[in-house]
């Protein structure tokens, strides 16, 4: 089922208002139905002590990419909530561009699975870096998202 | 085994070299050998949409107390790198300060395995926020950490 | 709190009706609110190639430990169900024995997070050989545990 | 590369010399390189106290998938330990027959991470129940597999 338009506003206005993703200057590229992609530069912001994109960053982006896609499956007047994320990092996330797909892969009442790609860009060349599973627990009674 | 005076300065020049960690203010707090305490202000620079600590924000510093307290026991010449990490935000992190520390609980010559335990203050109470379980993998070859 | 008598039988006799519990020859060996401790003998029905204990029987230990101890501060007429659960296996698992202890570390309405480790006896000698950190997600609905 | 039918017969061998697979009644029914496939039928000496499939028992198919297809990969005179594994279990396994499949998504020199799906059987109908994240460790010096 495709996301209404005032759905998308929404779920953008919440991503903007997130102060880590303005930090990494990160954009929500797409976003459908159990599905979210978000990329980001490389910065002097974000890095480890190489000069590579920071663990802790990659980690960051894929929970995310995987929040905002389990987000566009969560019923209107409830929120989503983290509950735990785990991350593999299997190549140096060494590049100018970090773009993490979250999608979801068990859509529930109370419970969404989340598994999150991450890929790295150098010189147009794009690597798989990092590979993510999180849950996300829906709540009821809040107003927001 | 207490640290040299050296590998201490090397491993706080490492913690310098970290772009996100100068973004987060964060500071290295404590260095012991197996043990790293790391913590940092809250800003609006590392915020979720509520204005709490971003989970993303969570993870990165469990992540890099880990890690510091990984480097602490690899011997000189060798690097270390986190393989995976997983983490389980137990309370949202509203508060306005993040403190991670980071334990060694099984060091490996190849793998070594840390816990993470993550506190937020907030006016001056302390509360746990999260707890990880990370795996750092020890390389052969790298002139630096 | 301390479980009454009735809650403690009724966990019993859930164990009781593990078939899994039964083959490892496992015994809920100690049961309080928030903590469970199993424990196991070792027997060729359990092991991996070497004749250790499997990784999946110390994961399966470890997650019914955590899963029991969630139980014991599950509200009657709800139940639990493992969400997710990830293990670090930190020594190989030589030994006669298999002793686990699950620990709720965050009790909550709705999800609770549990600690577990594992240790392996051998000849009288304890040795911690894995730890694991489990969500359980607590169910209403359901008129059996 | 395909696997020679040499080392195809040592993995069935190792597999085979696994006391808990034959517990299990669990086949090896694909190996390919990179790649495992493991199925059992449902017993009472593999259930939770609801006659499904345990919990534990899901995560010891998937650690065994995983394990394999990483074997497949590790240079003969080198074997492999699991280092973790995590596992979302995203429905219950309610069937008569459990089938995991193992993929490498990282073959390292020394790391290898792998990803596990686990599917439930009922009536001929195959449902995912079960998704996984493992990373194995390459030992050095080990005579046997």
């Amino acid at each position: 089922m495709p996301l209404s338009a005032s759905r998308i506003e929404e779920i953008h206005r919440s991503f903007s208002g997130q102060g880590l993703m303005g930090t990494f200057a990160a954009c929500l590229d797409e976003l459908d139905e159990g599905r979210a992609v978000i990329s980001m530069p490389l910065s002097d912001r974000v890095t480890q002590q190489h000069g590579f994109f920071h663990g802790g960053t990659v980690g960051a982006l894929a929970d995310t990419a995987c929040g905002y896609a389990a987000l566009s499956m969560v019923p209107p007047g409830k929120a989503g909530l983290t509950a735990e994320y785990k991350i593999n990092l299997i190549s140096p996330a060494d590049g100018d561009r970090l773009i993490a797909v979250g999608q979801v892969i068990k859509p529930g009442r109370m419970l969404m699975v989340c598994q999150g790609e991450v890929f790295v860009e150098k010189e147009g060349q794009r690597k798989k870096c990092a590979i993510a599973l999180m849950t996300l627990f829906v709540m009821e009674g809040l107003s927001s998202i």
